[in-house]
């Protein structure tokens, strides 16, 4: 949305791009017409001819007309509106070409039919397919644009490729055949000795059936060279085919590759997953969690999502991060009142992760290292009781666990396992511990709401919790590095 | 398992399944007796009118039945059981198309045949072809289902749409041929002028022998188009043929490139191993050892099962560790008594490895990282006294070893061989002191077994291992951790 | 440009690199030629026969050549001038082939014509394709030297191989019906019974017709084989080009991707960050941030130029560094009068990015980690107060940003976005520090140059910054570090 | 060579392998003259019935000959030559295959002739081509053999495969035609009515040159189908070709991408330092360093051989350094006289790297990080005075460099640069230092050593090196260090 120069068309305008859009119809429409008038077609000053110029003049209007749109150039990434560049850098390119494919030679060929032979000037107007260009250069914005599906616009352009080379090659090869002398020693005369005399649309249809028999190399031999022009452009055509086919398939492959990559990856993970459970004779319930664990993986792309975050710079993975997780991390209880440089630099060390129903995200004992706050979803708090699962309480949205293993440097107290589909936020112990030493003041906040919640837990651990609980609460590591620091200052 | 609402079916009953199964069967049978009717049959109440109002019926009963199927919903990952919310999704999606593709259009035109041309109703019965999703849902499914196998799924689902491809085509040019004005100018007529007199089988035959030589780009030329409207047919057939054969060959190659990674990356491996070996001029031991440790870890795929692990978060792999190396860690001599939680913590981080027959895992005088538990097989200890091997010991499976040199900061006092292909435990010396430094009750455990093996130790030493055994056992660094600790609790 | 021995030339020579393209053209001639003089010409003393001899002699002159030629050691990696070394290589590998394919054996066949069968002496001449090594030696050159496109020149070798057998085999199916007994068992005479009297260019193309459609596999079956002779022919043809086929497909495949494989890994990159932001609801500014920072990281190669570098040793990677970054690193006001000891450790820590205009570089508040050096471009120095942004400043090329933060521990003071396309350096605060603590003298010489810019920031902050710089603003931990230092020393 | 039981043989036995080729050359003959027998020769009682008995007595001697072959199993990986256990092993495999494949069917049906059809029989005697199942083993074994190239095994297989699919074809074709009641409609007869009377070989070539035809899809269309019996025997034929020609193309397509990979790594490398080395116009002398480096290291594969010494366990990469540098570094002077546990720690750390000549190893002022044996060729000792280099010295195969600046934590007094193709042992400092920290006595002893070189140097630096050696030689870190610990001993 920069600000260009008067009577300059930025080259993003929708206006510019509809423009395109309808010069490429025309593209395809010459395309398509031009190989069809040379061989089937006398050419003489009919509705067609009528017709033709109108095309040509479109594209004349868009020579003129490319001279007053801005382009962005390669080295400062700025859009140039500068008319004197514009010129400079369309003469220095395209322009001839332009030009020479829009002049109306078969207009002139008209006017000089006496003073020559008209295949000449013919022959000049296959210039006009110097207009695919455009074509070209459609399909290749396409495929990068994420809208379009990729299979897909890989798939018309071969299409369309193929289409194109059929047709010209059945129009050159009747071409041949109707300017040969002798009718009947030709690929259509051995047949149908009168062919002149045929219907276009059936003589359109024979020179079709024909080009695409060979380039599919079905060769049924109905139809096939009889002199020896004809073999050399059959030897020409069928050379091309052999590469345009090995093309095909090569882009087939390809996309096929691609296509199942991913259902192949799936497979191979569960395989490795199932065979390994399989051969350590793992109980059911760790073989479910594995399972429904690698499924939800792959369904939420959660290894792309982490690379392509990886590959961001810092900068703007930390605005993400803000953006996304300071809601949330704020109305945790721990980062209640603390400062929002403190949740700045916190939320930038967050990840987020799903954890599909029944997963264990805490296993009761283990050595804490990550603290976790609950996005969407409910998890269970369970403790294990003579051998036996109890749930002692339930944590949703909003709420924090792990913090006490983590803070207090205990095993963690309790299994923690989800409910349902949950969003989980995990922040590392270490990188928590390090904020917290380079903003003592917001540590003191946190220790205050610590208490508050070790109060509740030690309540708890009269009942269950006991055996691990008798030691002091706050341990000597975590007070010392708080209190190291707030001497420091 | 979870409870669903009366009259509601699981779309994971088996019956259901079996129900589905079924249906596809009946799929297939439509989708071969309907170009089949199409092209030569003449419609007329007969078994086969019966027979297919009968599989149309049971099509019926599936649209009522899908009104009473839960599905998963893809939120919250839940079956949802509530008829109104089936019903409204089914009717948003593909209600319409089942009901048309189920109604009995040839019963219909059957009773309008006197007032209107019967083609447009049998074109109608093509819709019949819709239901062929079910096949294609069905092949998505199992080839995501890792109990069958790949390649044979893949390559079923080609032959079908293969086999179904030439079926439909071969009936359509049949259907072209017999209806065209002059039957001499057709593919078949050219060759059998009373080819409607042929016998049913010849005729289908005739027709598929066709349709095969086209699309696998044979072209005999025995029978080939011979009018413009068969020409046109032929042209979209090769044009379709094309990108078949370009989705088979991608196919084909995608399989075989799966298929063969799995050889050539074992030949890659060997053969950098050799190379190396060669360029070194190894001893043929040392080159044996590699090579019979890369044949043993293709074998039992362990690179692939350690992707699996550390692809699982943190709590899987603790339930996994504990499952299958508490019951072998806690009888290990060293760990006897220890507490649980500190075996649930030290399980954790231990890894299991195989060993070929004849693979050193420790070299004497090495400096120590790792200790280690043996599962399964044999090991020899060995010292070397002037330069020969002497053993001095064997260790069975529940023996543990590496664990002096690791506590004691000594290097290896043993060479350590398997005997046979053996199971080992690994566990890293720094994750142990860890445990230790959090564990201070149980790292006293752990060194007064410690000092009984020392005994042991120093009484052989009296022997072989006197020259690295002269300092005090204990060395320093245990020490200084271990007691550092117990004063700061 | 080593000093070889008189007389003996470098194969690096320019001039004898001209000499062995000249005589692949000669290559080319020879292996077009001898086919079809051994097919279709009667061999007797005419221009040609002079033609062939004059090229043998460039053959002949190239064996004599080769004894003058130096070679390079695969061992040493040196060039071998002693003519001895050369001969014995020389004679042990190719010579004796290179004899055969010179010697003219067709010369010899016209003395002897009358005493013996001339077919021997022809089958004889054959040994010139020998020569063909000459041509595949030059492709494999040519696949590795990146001055060209590896997809054209693999492209013109498979075009190449495919002509040579179309031309081979076409000139050798001509052979056999030309010595076959009966001319109209023929697969040339079945058609054309007088098929001698027709003229080389018709027999020529009807030859290479043939050819093609057979390699094609396209066989219209207008030519075909007539007996056993030319069936025997045919079927081994047909199986070498199933292998062509096959190998010519393969060969695009394997282009095709590696083409692919660019706009593919674009294509994905952009759906993660895309789908990403879509699912997070991420606002507008920062989803084109990540966009355009994607977007110019394809367009700069940025990680492709970071595993070269990564791959390089130590010594030409910090050649590299000081040859970039030392001319920016010591006109940045911090590194003025630093030793050059100093700067030479200090940039080959330093790392080039190129951000695009408005992403955001660090954030205010943010915690420092990196310096950055602006090499070329423009950025934004920017404040946020009262929730609204405030540019407070632009930094030029040259200047520094960030040293604060890290040299202080202190949070970011600003934001830096970018205001075009800009080049940084980007030096990480604990190479700085670690380089600074080996030189102390140098470190004294920063902290000077800091604590000037400390005033000026001082002075802004009375205005904007205060909040933040309420404490002394040296922090504890550089005074620490620098200090301790001083004294050590 | 493990000692087996009596009368038991090795699989791995050298006459058992030799035995094991001679039967698959057996099968082979046995896979070409059961269809060939089939479908051209009426059986009788002559030299060929004879041959034929002879080779299955081969087969039955190898079927008695199974049960006193030992195998290896696959749990314990031990070889079993426990009788029983063979013999219980082969029953329950493939025992009554191979006894089914064996039976005399055809000498039974010669005996039976009278009182029934031949052709039942003449099926049985298919049940031969289950031998070919050896055929399948032995390319299996072939393939992960790497003494034989893949590329040309896999092509073999391949070839065999579509040889013996055209070789059947035709015979099965041939025996249609030979049986069909009207020998005029029949795919040879319509050609030649009389093919009965034609030569053998005749009708073999025309029978194969059919079925070639057919396979590679060329379909001259001159030999075809006439009868709905031929037709349904073709349509199998064309649809198992379909999945034969993909499975070429596939298996192609998968080695030319493997072959191709390393020309393209190394171009891409290349290319990407080119790119790097103009886009910052890099002066020649480095832009040369960096493209010998990545040749040296694609000619060496060095990238490939450190993957493979990783992939090893720990014990085995210490007995390979040790074999490898144990010599080397024993030598260096500054590892003399210490003891052969320290050394045989120190080489597990080393890592060997070629160099090309005129590359630089250290630059001077670098900070140290490594040390450095030579292990060959020559490297040249370089200082910069004046901004010009001065060659002060040679270093030659066994010399040591760079440990100055390691043990001093100095930066490097000079430049290192090869002198022709080097290989250098590389020692990382912390490495060494860690070490030395073990073994306090050996330090000891490496003090010494460098004290002496240290005179040496410092005598040097009168001259050169004076402006970085005033400050004390043995800095404060090393001498803490090994201070430090001599107390703590």
């Amino acid at each position: 949305a920069t600000k260009l120069r008067r009577c300059i068309v930025s080259p993003y305008d929708p206006r510019y791009s509809a423009w395109e859009v309808w010069l490429v119809v025309l593209v395809v429409y010459s395309a398509w017409i031009s190989p069809f008038e040379f061989a089937f077609l006398t050419y003489k000053k009919d509705a067609l001819f009528i017709f033709d110029n109108i095309v040509n003049g479109f594209f004349a209007v868009d020579i003129v007309l490319t001279f007053f749109v801005a382009y962005l150039d390669s080295q400062s990434y700025l859009l140039i509106d500068d008319p004197k560049k514009i010129a400079t850098r369309y003469m220095s390119t395209w322009f001839i070409f332009d030009v020479c494919s829009t002049a109306p030679f078969q207009s002139l060929s008209l006017l000089l039919r006496n003073h020559g032979n008209g295949l000449g000037f013919n022959m000049l107007s296959m210039l006009r397919l110097w207009r695919l260009r455009r074509v070209s250069a459609m399909f290749a914005r396409l495929e990068k644009d994420i809208r379009f599906n990729y299979f897909w616009t890989r798939c018309t352009k071969l299409v369309s490729v193929t289409l194109f080379a059929v047709h010209c090659a059945g129009c050159f090869n009747y071409l041949i055949a109707d300017r040969y002398p002798d009718p009947k020693r030709t690929w259509i005369g051995a047949v149908n000795p009168d062919f002149k005399e045929e219907r276009l649309w059936n003589r359109y249809v024979t020179a079709m059936y024909w080009s695409i028999t060979t380039l599919t190399t079905t060769g049924y031999g109905d139809l096939h060279a009889e002199n020896p022009r004809e073999m050399l452009f059959d030897i020409f055509y069928m050379l091309f085919n052999l590469g345009l086919t090995s093309y095909l398939i090569g882009n087939m492959t390809n996309l096929v590759v691609h296509w199942t990559s991913r259902t192949r990856n799936f497979r191979d993970t569960v395989r490795a997953a199932s065979e390994f459970a399989a051969r350590n004779q793992l109980p059911p319930r760790i073989q479910d969690q594995m399972l429904s664990h690698i499924c939800l993986k792959f369904k939420t792309e959660g290894l792309k999502q982490q690379d392509t975050l990886n590959g961001l710079p810092k900068a703007i993975r930390s605005s993400i991060a803000d953006y996304l997780f300071h809601p949330v991390a704020q109305k945790a209880y721990l980062f209640r009142e603390v400062s929002q440089d403190f949740l700045f630099q916190l939320v930038s060390e967050m990840e987020a992760e799903y954890f599909p129903p029944k997963e264990d995200v805490i296993l009761q004992n283990e050595a804490p290292t990550d603290l976790y706050i609950l996005v969407s979803g409910t998890v269970d708090l369970i403790v294990h009781v003579d051998g036996r699962e109890k749930v002692i309480g339930k944590a949703i949205a909003g709420d924090m666990f792990g913090e006490v293993g983590v803070l207090c440097c205990r095993p963690q107290p309790f299994t923690v396992r989800t409910f349902e589909l949950s969003q989980i936020l995990r922040l590392n112990g270490t990188s928590l511990m390090n904020t917290i030493k380079a903003n003592p003041e917001d540590g003191r906040v946190i220790m205050n709401h610590l208490s508050i919640v070790c109060g509740f837990i030690r309540s708890l651990s009269a009942s269950f919790l006991l055996p691990w609980l008798n030691v002091g609460f706050l341990s000597y590591s975590f007070t010392e590095t708080a209190g190291g620091r707030k001497n420091g200052f």
